[in-house]
Order: C-alpha cells, then structure tokens, then sequence
C-alpha cells in the first residue's frame, strides 16, 4: 500500500489515513474558524481537541449552534463498541462528549454496542458481554451527568430498540449497505441488519441529535441522514475526529488484539515506561549527531502526538516541545520521558476515579433521571 | 403459467400447487400409514385434518412422538401474520394446533409477526398493529389452554427475542436468505434480518419444537434445522398442511386484499348466501343435463373442499355428498347451501366465542402462567 492509499470503514482502517482527502471522499464540511469562534461564543472556551484540530470535520455543527442559541437544544450521543478492554484511542471521543455535555448541559446517550461486536468480529458472545461490562465501568469513571447519561447495551436495551430499527430498516436496501459499508454475500444477516440499530438512538428525542466520534463511523450517520427526514425525524449532526496513532505509528489504526499497538487503561503504571521506550515510534534521525543538525519529526512521532492530542493541556508547553524537538535541541529519549510521566499521571488519576466509579454504573444505566425515564 | 407451473414462498403462492411435488421439492416427508397409527395410538383418535390428509407432509414428527412416548416431551409453535384480519383460511393450522395442545398436554407459543408483515408488505405500521391486537383477540377465541399457551407480537416482545436472534443471524449469510427465500439487492435489510426473528421461538425450550404451519412457511424451518444444532439446540420439526382453496378455485391463496377470494371471521352472517352462491369456485358441469349424466369434480369445487377440509367432521356425511355429486346427482346449486349452511353454523359459533374472548387475550398475553414466566 503506498502512502497515498489508505482505507477508512466502520470496520478497518488501513494506511497512513489522509484526513483532508477524507472530509471531500466522505462529503463532511472542516470545522473552519468561524466554526470555531461560535462554538467558543457559546461553550466559554475551545476544548483542546478543537483548538489542534483532533475533532476537524463536521456535518450541521452550525445548526447545532443555531438551535442552542434559539433554546431549542440538542442532545448528544456516542458509542462504543466493546470488543476489548477500553485503551487510550477510545477516550478522546468520549472525553470531548463529556466536555459538550457540561458546556451546553444536554442529555447524552451512550450505545454499548455488544451486538455489533459479536456480529462483526469473530468474537464468543459471552466474551463481548464480559468487555462490554467492563467498558461501562471505565466510561463511567469519565464522569458524565449521571441524570442526563443513559448508559445501554444493545442486547439488554434491544426491546427499546426493535421498533425504531424496524422502520429504519423498512427505508434502507441491502445494495445500500452493501456500497455504505462494504458488505457482501457472505455477510452474516445480523450485520446486514446492524446498521439499523446503530442509528435508533438519533431519533430518542425530537431534537436534533449531535454525534461526537472519530471519522471512521461516519458511513452510519451518512445513512442516517438519508433516512431520518422519511420517518418524521431531524437528520443527525456529527462532529468527527481523527484517529489516535498507535503506538507503532501513523499507519493503522491502534487495535486491542494487539497489545503493542496501545496502552490499555488499566495497564500497569511502571510497566508504561518499558512499553513506550520500547514500541513508540520514534520521528528522531538515526544518530544524536544527524539529530541535532536536521531534528525530529514530530508529524510522526508517536510521544509527540500523544502529548499533543491527549496528555498535554497547556499550548505553550506543546510549542516549547514542538520547537525544540524539531529544531533538534530536544532528542527522542527525552520526548519520551515527557510522554511517560504525563501518560503516568493521566493513568494514575484515571485508575483511582474507575475504582470509585463501579458504584456509579447503576445511575448511568437504571436509575439516574435520565435512565429511568428511558427504561419506562 | 401452465397448469404444471406453481410458485410457493412463505410470501407468495401462484398457480394450482402440485403437494406431492413441493414435498419433493421442500425435502420434506409425507405423513404415511405407519405415522398415522401412532400419532392416533398416543393422541386416541385422529383429528378430520389428518385422516383427509389436509396436514400431509412432515419433518421429525416421527421424532416428536419418540421424545413424547420416552416422556421428554415437546412444545408447539406457530405463527400469524397480521396483514388484514383474520380469514377462515388462517384457521386449520390453529386448529390443528389446539388439537394437538389438547392430546398432548404442552407448551404452546404463538408468534405474531407484525414486524415481518410491515418489512415485507407495502403497509402503515399503526395500521399492522391494529390488524395484530384483532389477530390476537381472534386467536384467543379459538380455547387454547390458558396457562400453556403465549401469544405475543414480536415488536412488543423483541426485548426476550433479540439476544437469541442475534446469534442466529450470526449463522446465516446474505446469500442463504437469497436463495432460500428469494431475496434480493433491493430487499429492504429488515427483511434480510428477519428470519432470524422468524426462528427464534424454535428455541425456546430445550425440548424439540413442533411447528403446525402451511407447507409454504417451510423454509424457515429449513434453515432452522441447519442453524440450531450449531448453538446447541435441536432441529425443530414440523407438520405441514396444504392451502384452503380460495372462494375463487384452486389456483392461487387465498389473500384478505381480495374481498372476493375468502370469508372473513367477521364476516356477516347474513351475506354468505350471496357470496358462497355468486363467487364460489363450482366443480359442475355448464347445463343441469350434462352435470346429471357426467357429475361434478370435487377436486376444484371449493364448496365441497371447504367441507371436506373444515366444515363437515363427519367422514360418512363427506362421503355421501361426494358420492351424489360425483354421480350427478348432487347439483351445485345444493352443494353450495350445504356449505352456506355449515360455513354459517360455523361462523356463528365462532363470532360467539370470540365476544367472550376479548377478557382472555391478557392471559394469553401476560397473565397466564407460561405467559407470566415468559415475561420474567
């Protein structure tokens, strides 16, 4: 695969993803500066994410805006898809939907999608719902509203679910999903069906519905914009972001079955600094000599990426950082030591609220305000 | 389409059905002598469906009575599909179905498919769920055992039913629901999915599943008895009835979109005179003197099939009018009042019950005992 090609679905990405190409292949809009400065308008502040552009592309973020600032409101929903124990590619989405929660105090639901899992992947059932038991916890321990959050499990929520997805289903062939997702003969009925239920909980409220999520899953919410208007239903807005790079690089897509690829959230604190120094790809030049004179890459550096998406709140540090590690003054050992306490603390303080988060599970998904009028 | 062409799917039946070949064709197997004996040995008599070979064909029966004599048991099966209200063409396969609750002493579940009925017919969703809760009050009136049977619509049910869909839909591919139920890229992916919903009650108990049903919904079963075994359960079996004729003759089904082709259970008392005499299909000749020297054909005329499968329990009475009309001796025009007569005792009796039946659909629904523990 040469650098030019690379695959986004649902299901695989593959290749070095190149993220403008993207937005036109997938007809999304940039998120430009205009976009920008409104959002800040009406949240107070501009998340990290947005300021460094990690969440880049949209579709109808500007008539979020529009019904926020008429009081007419919105409400956000995310997913996850629970084929593994949760690592640190999956927290961006999550972590920027907990921020547009707080800051325009909307309802949120969060689909755990079990079904998918054991539908798409070749997974035991059992396992998936052991991963998706587990993955609730950690999303809890993020720290949403616990009476506008509404926790589910495909599979446990499916007699919610049925009806919508029935009629959804009745508006979409399978040539449709077959060039939307790449399905084909040999595909099973159940992933046939899937998409349909991946996009019930766009019409939970009449609002119209904001979807924070990585590109990836844009396909879905294409789909869903077709249909929505034909049942009655606003289409969905979304708001995407790139991929986190695995731990071996820009190319791929990080991946749980292989471990190399990430650090898990409940990965041992003092095994991090092993796995950094040994798996992060490096953008430093092969001798300290040829690094001091031309400098490092930081496009490709696995630290510097981390730091800049994730770990490292305050823009002038990551300047400072940027600078020097391409100027050459700063060499990768050292970028990687930076990398690891800040990936220490960030695990540490996590670890400590997932444990306190355990007993918060129930609100999320059974008795919090907004779970209990959802099971009614 | 010649008289050696007919096509049977679960959605369609065209032209004048050729039984013993479509059992052929399904795979199935006929319901023989030695059969016979021993369902009457283990049931104490053979219901009129059975002796006049209207239910004809099987699958595992043979089976059924061998988990019945070693005292493992079975449980029952069957379906509606609620896409007008109900026809005297829907009854045998309930019927028959009572009778075999009655001999012996088992679980029932009756699936009504109001989600098969919207993906797979051109019909408003509200206007389906009418059609079902009126199925529903219908069936209730037919005396099943209030405690052994549940009825359920599958959109109000699909909470218990989804899981184990799932992991049936897992094992079967777009290609085999192509094949098996003549699908295509145009099918909307509700209907893809369906089958799966279509299977799952096969799996409700351990034991093995007997599913009383027209030959045309053998397909499910098919691929049922392929799927099951793979997560553990048994094939289900079947018997397997012909089609009541339509008013109109042989060919074709009966269809509640043609008024013209059927009497409806609700139908009025009154009026059947007039529709039996102007629509139904007459097996006589065309002038009173060539049917008195050459007879009438029994085998088309559907006064004398509504009869012989429905309405007239007594064999020595069947035999009689068959033998007068056969000879000539029998004109249509009494024929006709013989079945007027019956149908109307019959529908009166009916209409009857189902006032009283009204209070029982929340036993079936929820209240019963089995109903109860479905629910849990």
């Amino acid at each position: 695969m040469s650098e030019e090609d690379f695959k986004v679905t649902p299901f695989e990405v593959e290749g070095k993803v190149d993220y403008d190409r993207l937005i036109k292949e997938f007809g999304t809009d940039e998120i430009d500066q205009n976009l920008l400065q409104r959002i800040e308008k009406n949240a107070g502040e501009l998340h990290k994410f947005l300021r460094r552009k990690y969440f880049y592309s949209h579709r109808d973020m500007d008539k979020i805006l529009d019904d926020h600032e008429s009081g007419e409101g919105f409400f956000l929903y995310t997913g996850m898809g629970p084929s593994s124990k949760m690592h640190i590619g999956h927290l961006p989405a999550l972590m920027f939907t907990k921020w547009l929660q707080e800051k325009f105090n909307v309802n949120l639901y969060i689909q755990v999608t079990d079904d998918e899992k054991f539908l798409f992947k070749d997974k035991e059932y059992e396992q998936v719902q052991n991963y998706a038991d587990d993955n609730i916890k950690d999303i809890a321990a993020l720290g949403f509203d616990e009476d506008k959050t509404f926790i589910f499990k495909n599979t446990e929520y499916a007699g919610h679910l049925y009806e919508k997805a029935v009629k959804i289903a009745n508006r979409i062939t399978y040539s449709q999903v077959r060039s939307t997702f790449g399905l084909d003969n040999s595909s099973n009925i159940g992933s046939l069906f899937y998409p349909a239920i991946q996009m019930v909980p766009t019409l939970f409220e009449e609002k119209r519905c904001l979807i924070p999520s990585a590109i990836e899953q844009d396909p879905y919410w294409r789909l869903q914009r077709d249909v929505a208007p034909k049942l009655g239903y606003k289409k969905t807005a979304a708001i995407h972001s790139k991929l986190l790079p695995g731990l071996k690089g820009p190319e791929g897509k990080m991946s749980s079955s292989k471990p190399s690829t990430t650090i898990f959230l409940d990965e041992d604190i003092d095994e991090i600094p092993e796995k950094i120094n040994k798996y992060a790809y490096s953008g430093g030049r092969t001798s300290k000599e040829e690094h001091r004179e031309k400098g490092g890459n930081t496009e490709v550096d696995t630290s510097f990426q981390w730091l800049q998406i994730l770990l490292e709140d305050d823009d002038e540090e990551i300047e400072r950082i940027k600078k020097e590690y391409e100027s050459g003054q700063m060499l990768t050992g050292e970028l990687k030591q930076i990398a690891i306490e800040k990936l220490q603390n960030f695990l540490k303080d996590f670890q400590k609220k997932r444990k306190k988060a355990e007993e918060k599970v129930d609100k999320f998904k059974y008795n919090g305000e907004l779970a209990q009028k959802m099971w009614e």
